[in-house]
C-alpha cells in the first residue's frame, strides 16, 4: 500500500493493509487460534523491530486481537466466554506471579459521547478493592491474597484543563500501582470490526489515537510502571470508508490508482472529515460490550486463593 | 432522476435530485428567502399536485425549510434568532384565527438512541399550560386567551408493544385537540445539512420515514385533525453518502453511471446496511438543537393577551 | 386510633395502626406465611365490606404484601426468589385460564425524580410482545400461546398536561387489553419497610395516593377492564415519621395524647411539609428493585407453553 | 451546649447552637448584612482561637454564608443575582493580586446519588481555560490576563479505591496549581436552610463530613496549597430533625433534657440511621442549584482585561 493514511487503532488491521504489498514483512510474527464452538478467533501480532513498526504505524510489541460477531448481540450472560478470553489474554500479558499485584485501571474517553464512553463505563462495573484491603487486608474476601485493584476516569481535556496524562501520572506517584489497565474506544477501518473485536496490547496508549483524539501518551516510558491497553472499536472514520468502498468498486477497473484519485476529488472528501460512521444502536451496544469488558478484566485480576 | 433511491426526508433534498434531470417540474412552486445578518435561508416546497407528489416521492403539501448553519454551534441563548424564525413558519402554517387552540405536541423517537432523541427531548422544554387552564382558566397567567398545551412522548415500538398511531389515536380521541405538532429526527441526504436544518410540514408523518423507522402515518386523514410536523436532520444514510461521493468522484468520468455501478457493486455496499453517519459531537448537538426547537414552538404558541 | 391521618399506601400499615384501637374489625381477614429459607414473609389483607374499607382507609379488595427484607440488598440475580414470590400472587390474582391475554402494563411517576422513578424503571425492563405477536403470531416464539404484553410510561401532568387517566383511557379504548397492571412508588408510614416490601392489589390505583401524588382513579370503575396495581414503597412522610418517633418516646409518660399534641405544636411540623425521608442509596436501590419488579411480572405473564 | 452532638456541617448552624447556652463566645467574631431588594443575607463567623474551634466544633478560619431563598425556586437566568454574591464573597476570600492564577477546582461527591451529585454537576459547567492558555497564552481569549482554570471529578472511594486526597495530591503535585476551590453537598441541621444556602470557607474540607462521607482532609495543611471550600446543604439527618422537633414541641414542660431522653429512648430513634430528610424535587434542585454556583465561580475567576 501508499501513502495514504491507514486510520486503523487496529494492529490486525494496520497489517492487512500491509500485507497486500509487502507479503512477507520482517519482523512481525502472527500467531492465531479460533475457538469453533464460540466462534472467537484470537490473533496475536508481535511486532519485534522499529523497521517493522515504522512499516506498520504501531510500536514495538504485542498485540492481541479476539474477535468474537457475537459481541454485538444481546446476551443474557454479557457472553461470559467473551469475558473468559479476554481474562485469558489479559491474565497471560500480565505475567503475574503469586505476589499482589496493585492495579490502577483507567477509562480515557468521555461519558457524554456515547461512541467515546467505553472506558467510563467499563470502569463502573470493576471490582474495586484496593481500600478494603488496605484498611483490613486480604481477610475481609476471605482470601490469602488478593490484587489491590483501582480505577480512575480522568476525563478529557476540554472538561478538566488538563492533559489525560499529567492526572495519570499525579495519580500513578501517589498511589504506585504496580501496573496501569487503561480502557479506550478505538476507531476501526471496517465496519465489520465495530463492536465485536477486543485489541489488547502491552504497548499502552500512542498519542492521537482513538475516538476522542484525547489521547497522549501512556506508556511505561512515560509513567514507570508496565501499560496494557484494552480497546473495543466504536466507530468507523467516515473518509476511510468511503475510500475503501470507492477501491473496492474500481478495482476491477484497470489501473486504478486510489491516491491520486483522493488528491484529484480531495473536495468531494472534505465533507467527511470529522463525520464518523457507527450503528443505530450504539448506544446500546457500548453498554453491554462495557459489561463484557469489566468482566473479562475482574476475572483476570481475581486471585485464586 | 434515476432508479437509485433518494432517502433524504428532507423535501428540499428530493427536489435538488430531482431538478438536475427535469429542470421544470410543473406543480412544484418554490419560494426562498434569506436573512444575511442571521444567515437563516427559509424554502418553501409547495407541491400542488399528485403526479408533483410522485415525482417528489412526497405527498402533496406545504414543506418549509429552515437552513441555519450557526444552529450546529454551541450559543448562550441557544440561538433565539433560529427559534424566532421556526416560530413565524410555524405560526403561518397554523393559521390560528383568535380562538384559544388546543394543541398536543408528540415528541417522537427513543430517548436512549441519541440520534433519534430529538423528539423526547423537545417535549422535555415545552410550556405546558393545558392542566392549569383546564384547572383555573387563562387568568392563571395573567392572560385573557391561553392557548391549551400538551404532550406526550409515546416511545418507540419495540419498548411498548404498541404502533405509535395506536397511541396518539387513543390520546386524540380522548383528549381532543384542535392540532398535533409532531417532533421527530430526520435522515439527510448531505451531511452539509446534519443538526442545521430544520422542516416544517403540514403533511404530517409519513410511514418508513424518521431516524427510527418507528413511524406509522400521523396525518390528519388518519387522526382526524390537522398534523403540522417539525424536524431536523441528524443522520446520513451510510449507503447515500457513500454513492454520492462516488458519484462526484466520477463525474468527470465519461459515461459513468451510478444504478450500473450499485448494482454490479452490490456486496461492496452490503456491509453499509444499517450504518448511518454523523458527527463526534452529536449528543450535545441533539442536545443543544433540541433547546432551540422548544422555543420556537413555546413562542409561537403563546398568546399575546 | 383517633383523628390523626395515617399516610401510608400499604394496607398492611394501615391495619396495624387500626388493631391497636380495634382488636377485630369486622370485614377484614387476614392471611399470611412465611418462607423461612428466603426470609420472604406475604400477608393477605381482604377487605370484605364497606365499614370495614371506611375504617381502614382503602377500598374493598384484596392486598397481597410480600416482605422481603433482603431486597435492599445487592444481588447477582436482582433476587430472583423475590421476583418468584412477586410471579406467584401476581398470577394467583390474574386468574389466567387457558386464553392468550393481552395486558398494558403502566409504568406511573416521574423518570427524572428518584423517588418517583419505580414505574418508569420497571417497563423499561419488561419483555414486550405485543407487536410481535400480532405481526407474527406466537409462533414467533416457538410457543402456542402467547400473551399479549405492551407498556406505557405516560408521565407527569406537569409534563404533559394531561390527567395520566386520560392518557390511560385512551391508549385502553384504541388497544383494548384484557387487564392493567399499574406500577407506582408508594409512600410507608415505616422507614423498616422502605424498599424490601412489595404491595399487590386487586383495587387499581387510588386519586391522591403515591409519591408523586399523580395519580387519578385507574380502576375497573374507571377504565372498563381490571386493574391490578403493584407498588413498592419507597419513601416516608417526614411527619408522619416525626410524629411516630415523639409518640414511641412519650408512650411511657402518663395520659400522653398525640393528637393534642400535634394540636398545639402545629408550627414545629409545618417545616415538614413536602419534606420525605429516604435512605442514602435510593438511586441504586430503586434501580436494583426494578430489576427485582419487571422480573416477577415477566414471569407471571410469560405461557408454559 | 450538651452532649448530644450538633450534626452540621454550617457555621452559622454550629453557632445557633452554641449561643442559646453561651451567649457571649470568646474568639467567635460574627459580621452580617442583607440586600434587601435580592433578599439575600451574607453572614460571616470568624473563628479566631482554638478555644472557639473547639466550642464550634470547627476549625479556625473564616466562614461565610450566603441565604438565598429565591435559590430553590426556578429562575430563567439561575439566579443570576445569587451567583453575583457568591463571585464577591469568593473573589473577597481569594484575594488575588494582580497577577494570573492557576485555580483546580474538586467537584466532590458522588454523581449517581442525587444528594450527593453537587460538585459532579458543578464542575460540569465551568469555564475551563488552563489548556487554552497554556496552549495558546491569553491571547486566545482577546485578554491581557487569563486565570487557568481546570477541573477534577474524583468520585467517590467505592468506585476508585483510592482516598480522595490521594488523587488530589497526586494532581496537584503533577500540576502546581496556585488554590484549590472544593465542592461538595452540605448535611444542614434545619431543613430550612435546605438548597438555599452556600458556604464558602478558607478552612479547606475536614474530614468525616459532608453528604457522602467520602470525605479525608483536603487543607492548606495537607496540600501545601490554600483551599477554599464551597458547599450547599442538600440533606437534613433524619435523627437531628427529630430531635430538633421533639425539643421544639416538648420545651414548653418544665424540666425538659433532650439528652436524657434521647438516651432513655435509644431504640426509637435507631431506625433513623442512614435515613436523610429532602424535598421531593431535590433531582431538580439540585441540578439549578449546581448552575448558580458554577456561574459565581466563573465570574470570581474571570479577569476583567
Amino acid at each position: 500500500m501508499s501513502g495514504f493514511q491507514v486510520r486503523t487503532d487496529l494492529a490486525l488491521e494496520a497489517r492487512e493493509s500491509i500485507t497486500e504489498a509487502e507479503s512477507e514483512l520482517r519482523g512481525v510474527r502472527v500467531e492465531e487460534y479460533y475457538q469453533e464452538q464460540e466462534d472467537i478467533r484470537v490473533t496475536k501480532v508481535m511486532i519485534d523491530t522499529k523497521n517493522a513498526a515504522r512499516a506498520m504505524g504501531k510500536p514495538v510489541g504485542t498485540y492481541v486481537t479476539i474477535e468474537a460477531p457475537a459481541m454485538l448481540e444481546p446476551d443474557e450472560d454479557y457472553h461470559r466466554e467473551i469475558s473468559e478470553s479476554l481474562s485469558r489474554e489479559l491474565a497471560e500479558m500480565m505475567e503475574q506471579d503469586e505476589e499482589e499485584l496493585s492495579v490502577l485501571v483507567v477509562g480515557l474517553g468521555n461519558r457524554e459521547v456515547t461512541a467515546d464512553a467505553l472506558g467510563p463505563q467499563v470502569v463502573d462495573n470493576l471490582f474495586i478493592t484496593r481500600h478494603i484491603v488496605k484498611a483490613y487486608g486480604s481477610a475481609a474476601y476471605n482470601k490469602k491474597r488478593m490484587n489491590l485493584i483501582s480505577s480512575i476516569e480522568p476525563g478529557v481535556m476540554a472538561k478538566t484543563g488538563m492533559e489525560t496524562a499529567e492526572i495519570i501520572k499525579g495519580v500513578v506517584t501517589q498511589t504506585k500501582p504496580d501496573l496501569l489497565i487503561v480502557i479506550d474506544a478505538l476507531a476501526a477501518r471496517s465496519t465489520k470490526r465495530l463492536n465485536r473485536t477486543i485489541q489488547i496490547t502491552n504497548t499502552g496508549i500512542q498519542p492521537g489515537s482513538g475516538v476522542g483524539n484525547h489521547r497522549n501518551a501512556l506508556t511505561q516510558e512515560s509513567l514507570g510502571v508496565p501499560v496494557i491497553a484494552i480497546g473495543v472499536p466504536t466507530v468507523v472514520d467516515a473518509a476511510t470508508i468511503v475510500g475503501d468502498a470507492l477501491e473496492r468498486i474500481m478495482e476491477a477497473e484497470q489501473g486504478f490508482d486510489r491516491v491520486k484519485y483522493m488528491g484529484q476529488h480531495r473536495t468531494a472528501f472534505a465533507e467527511l472529515n470529522n463525520m464518523y460512521m457507527t450503528g443505530k444502536d450504539i448506544d446500546a451496544v457500548v453498554k453491554r460490550v462495557s459489561y463484557t469488558v469489566s468482566e473479562g478484566i475482574n476475572m483476570a485480576l481475581e486471585c485464586q486463593s
